[in-house]
Protein backbone atom coordinates (compact mmCIF):
# COMPACT_ATOMS: atom_id res chain seq x y z
CA UNK A 1 0.00 0.00 0.00
CA UNK A 2 1.30 3.30 -0.89
CA UNK A 3 1.13 6.69 -1.76
CA UNK A 4 2.42 8.05 -5.85
CA UNK A 5 5.54 10.24 -5.14
CA UNK A 6 3.10 12.86 -6.87
CA UNK A 7 1.67 13.13 -3.23
CA UNK A 8 4.66 12.86 -1.55
CA UNK A 9 6.40 15.61 -3.40
CA UNK A 10 3.32 17.57 -3.15
CA UNK A 11 3.93 17.48 0.93
CA UNK A 12 6.99 18.50 0.62
CA UNK A 13 6.85 21.35 -1.50
CA UNK A 14 4.59 22.48 0.63
CA UNK A 15 6.06 21.72 3.88
CA UNK A 16 9.02 23.55 2.35
CA UNK A 17 6.82 26.69 1.67
CA UNK A 18 5.67 26.58 5.29
CA UNK A 19 9.05 26.64 7.37
CA UNK A 20 10.12 29.00 4.86
CA UNK A 21 6.52 31.95 5.43
CA UNK A 22 8.75 34.77 4.14
CA UNK A 23 9.83 36.11 0.52
CA UNK A 24 9.93 33.66 -2.33
CA UNK A 25 11.51 29.79 -2.95
CA UNK A 26 12.49 28.91 -6.38
CA UNK A 27 11.91 24.96 -7.75
CA UNK A 28 15.58 25.30 -7.72
CA UNK A 29 15.96 25.69 -4.51
CA UNK A 30 13.42 22.84 -3.53
CA UNK A 31 15.00 20.43 -5.60
CA UNK A 32 18.41 20.74 -4.15
CA UNK A 33 16.88 21.08 -0.57
CA UNK A 34 15.48 17.63 -1.28
CA UNK A 35 17.32 15.84 -3.93
CA UNK A 36 14.16 15.76 -6.16
CA UNK A 37 14.60 16.49 -10.02
CA UNK A 38 13.37 19.76 -11.12
CA UNK A 39 11.31 18.51 -14.00
CA UNK A 40 9.09 16.13 -11.59
CA UNK A 41 9.43 19.25 -8.79
CA UNK A 42 7.62 21.43 -12.18
CA UNK A 43 4.91 19.65 -12.70
CA UNK A 44 3.95 19.26 -9.27
CA UNK A 45 4.55 23.09 -8.81
CA UNK A 46 1.88 23.25 -11.63
CA UNK A 47 -0.64 21.42 -9.79
CA UNK A 48 -0.26 22.72 -6.96
CA UNK A 49 -1.06 26.42 -8.56
CA UNK A 50 -4.14 24.79 -10.22
CA UNK A 51 -5.71 23.51 -6.76
CA UNK A 52 -4.88 27.30 -5.83
CA UNK A 53 -2.53 26.39 -2.68
CA UNK A 54 0.50 28.04 -4.03
CA UNK A 55 0.77 31.23 -5.92
CA UNK A 56 3.88 31.54 -8.81
CA UNK A 57 5.29 35.14 -8.79
CA UNK A 58 6.72 35.46 -12.22
CA UNK A 59 9.65 37.29 -13.55
CA UNK A 60 13.46 37.82 -12.24
CA UNK A 61 12.51 38.14 -8.44
CA UNK A 62 9.80 35.48 -8.67
CA UNK A 63 9.21 32.14 -7.30
CA UNK A 64 6.87 30.67 -5.03
CA UNK A 65 5.07 30.98 -2.05
CA UNK A 66 1.96 29.25 -0.06
CA UNK A 67 -1.36 30.64 -0.76
CA UNK A 68 -2.54 32.19 2.56
CA UNK A 69 -5.00 29.69 3.74
CA UNK A 70 -2.93 27.01 2.43
CA UNK A 71 -1.65 26.09 5.78
CA UNK A 72 -4.56 25.48 7.24
CA UNK A 73 -5.44 22.79 4.96
CA UNK A 74 -5.27 18.79 6.74
CA UNK A 75 -2.89 16.34 5.24
CA UNK A 76 -5.85 14.49 3.86
CA UNK A 77 -7.90 17.18 1.93
CA UNK A 78 -4.23 17.47 0.11
CA UNK A 79 -4.27 13.21 -0.24
CA UNK A 80 -7.48 13.24 -1.29
CA UNK A 81 -6.68 16.01 -4.10
CA UNK A 82 -3.72 14.64 -5.73
CA UNK A 83 -3.95 10.86 -5.54
CA UNK A 84 -5.79 10.16 -8.15
CA UNK A 85 -6.62 6.65 -7.12
CA UNK A 86 -8.49 5.70 -4.05
CA UNK A 87 -9.55 2.29 -5.22
CA UNK A 88 -7.74 -0.08 -2.72
CA UNK A 89 -8.82 -2.90 -4.71
CA UNK A 90 -9.96 -3.39 -8.35
CA UNK A 91 -13.65 -3.51 -7.72
CA UNK A 92 -14.05 0.08 -7.02
CA UNK A 93 -14.94 2.44 -9.07
CA UNK A 94 -12.65 4.76 -10.18
CA UNK A 95 -12.74 7.78 -12.36
CA UNK A 96 -8.89 6.98 -14.48
CA UNK A 97 -9.46 3.28 -15.09
CA UNK A 98 -12.39 1.07 -15.93
CA UNK A 99 -14.34 -0.76 -13.10
CA UNK A 100 -13.08 -4.05 -12.40
CA UNK A 101 -16.19 -6.10 -12.64
CA UNK A 102 -16.29 -8.95 -10.11
CA UNK A 103 -19.24 -11.49 -10.02
CA UNK A 104 -20.01 -11.64 -6.58
CA UNK A 105 -20.25 -7.64 -6.64
CA UNK A 106 -23.46 -7.36 -5.12
CA UNK A 107 -23.16 -9.11 -1.85
CA UNK A 108 -19.55 -8.42 -1.08
CA UNK A 109 -18.74 -7.34 2.58
CA UNK A 110 -14.83 -6.94 1.12
CA UNK A 111 -15.93 -3.72 -0.11
CA UNK A 112 -17.32 -2.19 2.17
CA UNK A 113 -14.68 -3.15 4.63
CA UNK A 114 -12.09 -1.94 2.25
CA UNK A 115 -14.15 1.56 1.98
CA UNK A 116 -14.30 2.28 5.73
CA UNK A 117 -10.66 1.29 6.31
CA UNK A 118 -9.96 4.05 3.40
CA UNK A 119 -12.24 6.42 5.43
CA UNK A 120 -10.64 5.37 8.65
CA UNK A 121 -6.63 6.57 7.11
CA UNK A 122 -8.31 9.90 5.46
CA UNK A 123 -9.58 11.16 8.69
CA UNK A 124 -6.79 10.35 10.37
CA UNK A 125 -4.71 12.37 7.80
CA UNK A 126 -7.42 15.30 8.62
CA UNK A 127 -6.32 15.55 12.33
CA UNK A 128 -3.01 17.33 10.91
CA UNK A 129 -2.59 20.52 8.69
CA UNK A 130 0.04 21.59 6.58
CA UNK A 131 1.01 24.00 9.02
CA UNK A 132 1.39 21.71 11.59
CA UNK A 133 4.32 19.77 9.69
CA UNK A 134 6.21 23.20 9.47
CA UNK A 135 7.28 22.02 13.18
CA UNK A 136 10.09 22.37 14.25
CA UNK A 137 10.42 25.42 11.92
CA UNK A 138 14.28 25.82 13.20
CA UNK A 139 15.50 22.46 12.67
CA UNK A 140 13.50 21.70 9.13
CA UNK A 141 14.85 25.03 8.17
CA UNK A 142 18.48 24.19 8.77
CA UNK A 143 17.87 20.58 7.86
CA UNK A 144 16.93 22.39 4.20
CA UNK A 145 19.48 24.85 4.13
CA UNK A 146 16.84 27.67 4.58
CA UNK A 147 18.01 30.86 5.55
CA UNK A 148 15.72 32.03 8.14
CA UNK A 149 14.40 35.44 7.51
CA UNK A 150 16.52 38.81 8.86
CA UNK A 151 15.05 41.67 8.84
CA UNK A 152 15.99 43.99 5.55
CA UNK A 153 17.78 46.79 7.85
CA UNK A 154 20.16 44.76 9.37
CA UNK A 155 21.05 42.98 5.81
CA UNK A 156 21.62 47.08 4.89
CA UNK A 157 23.27 48.08 7.68
CA UNK A 158 25.74 44.71 7.74
CA UNK A 159 26.60 45.54 4.07
CA UNK A 160 27.51 49.04 4.45
CA UNK A 161 29.67 47.85 7.81
CA UNK A 162 31.72 45.92 5.23
CA UNK A 163 32.25 47.92 2.33
CA UNK B 1 -3.46 4.24 -3.14
CA UNK B 2 -4.09 0.70 -3.53
CA UNK B 3 -3.49 -2.98 -2.74
CA UNK B 4 -2.09 -5.20 -4.91
CA UNK B 5 -4.04 -7.97 -6.64
CA UNK B 6 -2.31 -10.35 -5.09
CA UNK B 7 -3.68 -9.73 -1.97
CA UNK B 8 -7.33 -9.42 -3.35
CA UNK B 9 -7.07 -12.40 -5.32
CA UNK B 10 -5.92 -14.07 -1.45
CA UNK B 11 -8.77 -12.73 -0.08
CA UNK B 12 -11.49 -13.97 -2.95
CA UNK B 13 -9.77 -17.56 -2.90
CA UNK B 14 -10.39 -17.99 0.90
CA UNK B 15 -13.46 -16.17 0.64
CA UNK B 16 -14.97 -18.91 -1.75
CA UNK B 17 -13.40 -21.24 0.45
CA UNK B 18 -15.06 -20.12 3.49
CA UNK B 19 -18.44 -19.94 0.91
CA UNK B 20 -18.30 -23.61 0.97
CA UNK B 21 -16.97 -25.43 3.96
CA UNK B 22 -17.79 -28.56 2.85
CA UNK B 23 -16.35 -30.61 0.31
CA UNK B 24 -12.78 -29.99 -1.20
CA UNK B 25 -12.61 -26.97 -4.19
CA UNK B 26 -10.32 -26.96 -7.36
CA UNK B 27 -8.02 -24.12 -8.80
CA UNK B 28 -10.35 -24.32 -11.65
CA UNK B 29 -13.20 -23.86 -9.96
CA UNK B 30 -12.34 -21.03 -8.55
CA UNK B 31 -10.85 -19.31 -11.42
CA UNK B 32 -14.01 -20.14 -13.16
CA UNK B 33 -15.91 -18.39 -10.91
CA UNK B 34 -14.24 -15.13 -10.57
CA UNK B 35 -12.62 -15.15 -13.88
CA UNK B 36 -8.99 -14.71 -12.80
CA UNK B 37 -6.32 -16.49 -14.51
CA UNK B 38 -5.35 -20.02 -12.99
CA UNK B 39 -1.60 -19.04 -13.04
CA UNK B 40 -2.14 -16.50 -10.88
CA UNK B 41 -4.26 -17.99 -8.64
CA UNK B 42 -1.72 -21.04 -8.47
CA UNK B 43 0.69 -19.01 -6.80
CA UNK B 44 -1.84 -17.03 -4.70
CA UNK B 45 -2.66 -20.41 -2.87
CA UNK B 46 1.09 -21.87 -2.62
CA UNK B 47 1.51 -19.23 -0.90
CA UNK B 48 -1.94 -19.28 1.47
CA UNK B 49 -0.62 -22.87 1.82
CA UNK B 50 2.86 -21.85 2.88
CA UNK B 51 0.80 -20.03 5.61
CA UNK B 52 -1.31 -22.25 7.31
CA UNK B 53 -4.18 -20.38 6.09
CA UNK B 54 -5.33 -23.19 2.95
CA UNK B 55 -5.01 -27.23 3.17
CA UNK B 56 -3.82 -28.71 -0.38
CA UNK B 57 -5.66 -32.17 -0.45
CA UNK B 58 -3.40 -34.02 -3.69
CA UNK B 59 -4.54 -36.64 -5.69
CA UNK B 60 -7.35 -37.51 -8.62
CA UNK B 61 -10.37 -36.27 -6.27
CA UNK B 62 -7.83 -33.58 -4.39
CA UNK B 63 -8.46 -29.66 -3.73
CA UNK B 64 -8.40 -26.65 -1.62
CA UNK B 65 -10.44 -26.16 2.26
CA UNK B 66 -10.12 -24.07 4.53
CA UNK B 67 -7.61 -24.41 7.54
CA UNK B 68 -10.17 -24.95 10.84
CA UNK B 69 -8.93 -21.82 12.19
CA UNK B 70 -8.60 -19.76 9.10
CA UNK B 71 -12.36 -18.31 9.32
CA UNK B 72 -11.23 -16.82 12.84
CA UNK B 73 -8.47 -14.48 10.80
CA UNK B 74 -8.75 -11.23 10.64
CA UNK B 75 -8.45 -9.03 7.03
CA UNK B 76 -5.94 -6.88 8.60
CA UNK B 77 -4.33 -9.94 9.81
CA UNK B 78 -4.33 -11.57 6.02
CA UNK B 79 -3.21 -8.08 4.35
CA UNK B 80 -0.52 -7.34 6.85
CA UNK B 81 1.13 -11.07 5.76
CA UNK B 82 -0.12 -10.78 1.29
CA UNK B 83 1.07 -6.85 1.05
CA UNK B 84 4.87 -6.79 0.25
CA UNK B 85 4.78 -2.77 0.93
CA UNK B 86 3.42 -0.83 3.41
CA UNK B 87 5.87 1.80 3.20
CA UNK B 88 3.12 4.89 2.33
CA UNK B 89 5.27 6.88 1.26
CA UNK B 90 9.51 6.51 -0.01
CA UNK B 91 11.30 7.48 2.79
CA UNK B 92 9.40 4.35 5.42
CA UNK B 93 12.04 1.69 5.88
CA UNK B 94 10.81 -1.35 4.05
CA UNK B 95 12.60 -5.03 3.53
CA UNK B 96 11.96 -5.22 0.16
CA UNK B 97 13.17 -2.09 -1.35
CA UNK B 98 16.41 0.35 -0.20
CA UNK B 99 15.00 3.23 2.19
CA UNK B 100 15.11 6.05 0.58
CA UNK B 101 16.59 8.90 2.62
CA UNK B 102 15.12 11.97 2.70
CA UNK B 103 16.94 15.01 4.30
CA UNK B 104 14.15 15.70 6.34
CA UNK B 105 14.22 12.30 7.93
CA UNK B 106 15.01 13.30 11.82
CA UNK B 107 12.04 15.83 12.25
CA UNK B 108 9.79 15.38 9.39
CA UNK B 109 6.28 14.89 11.04
CA UNK B 110 5.19 13.50 7.75
CA UNK B 111 5.83 10.01 8.85
CA UNK B 112 4.41 9.51 12.36
CA UNK B 113 1.03 11.21 9.98
CA UNK B 114 1.08 8.39 8.02
CA UNK B 115 1.93 5.92 10.21
CA UNK B 116 -0.95 6.52 12.43
CA UNK B 117 -2.91 6.49 9.35
CA UNK B 118 -1.40 2.99 8.06
CA UNK B 119 -2.51 1.48 11.78
CA UNK B 120 -6.01 2.97 11.51
CA UNK B 121 -6.55 1.21 8.00
CA UNK B 122 -5.57 -1.65 9.82
CA UNK B 123 -7.19 -1.10 12.99
CA UNK B 124 -10.28 -1.27 10.83
CA UNK B 125 -9.58 -4.40 8.88
CA UNK B 126 -9.23 -6.46 12.25
CA UNK B 127 -12.99 -5.66 12.96
CA UNK B 128 -13.86 -8.14 10.29
CA UNK B 129 -12.94 -12.33 10.29
CA UNK B 130 -12.66 -14.03 7.02
CA UNK B 131 -15.48 -15.51 8.22
CA UNK B 132 -17.69 -12.50 7.82
CA UNK B 133 -16.95 -12.56 4.79
CA UNK B 134 -18.90 -15.39 4.05
CA UNK B 135 -22.10 -13.78 4.56
CA UNK B 136 -24.85 -13.80 3.04
CA UNK B 137 -23.70 -17.30 2.01
CA UNK B 138 -26.39 -18.41 0.01
CA UNK B 139 -26.26 -15.53 -2.37
CA UNK B 140 -22.95 -15.58 -2.59
CA UNK B 141 -22.90 -19.35 -3.22
CA UNK B 142 -25.31 -18.67 -6.10
CA UNK B 143 -22.74 -16.14 -7.41
CA UNK B 144 -19.74 -18.02 -7.97
CA UNK B 145 -21.86 -21.19 -9.09
CA UNK B 146 -21.40 -23.46 -5.86
CA UNK B 147 -23.64 -26.09 -5.84
CA UNK B 148 -24.35 -26.21 -1.68
CA UNK B 149 -23.82 -29.16 -0.13
CA UNK B 150 -26.67 -32.20 -0.50
CA UNK B 151 -26.01 -35.04 1.76
CA UNK B 152 -24.44 -37.93 -0.15
CA UNK B 153 -27.44 -40.26 0.95
CA UNK B 154 -30.03 -37.76 -1.18
CA UNK B 155 -27.02 -38.14 -3.87
CA UNK B 156 -27.12 -41.59 -4.11
CA UNK B 157 -31.31 -41.62 -4.00
CA UNK B 158 -31.61 -39.31 -6.55
CA UNK B 159 -29.45 -40.94 -9.03
CA UNK B 160 -31.12 -44.03 -8.08
CA UNK B 161 -34.45 -42.89 -8.92
CA UNK B 162 -33.52 -41.60 -12.34
CA UNK B 163 -31.52 -44.64 -12.91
Amino acid sequence: MRLTDYTDYSLRVMLYLAVRPEGLSTIQEISDAYGISKNHLMKVVQRLGELGWVETVRGRNGGLRLEARTPLLTVGEVVRKTENDFSIVGCFANASEPHRHCVIQSHCRLRGVFAKARDAFLEELDQHTVGDLASPAGELAGLLGIVRFTPAANIVNGITGHS
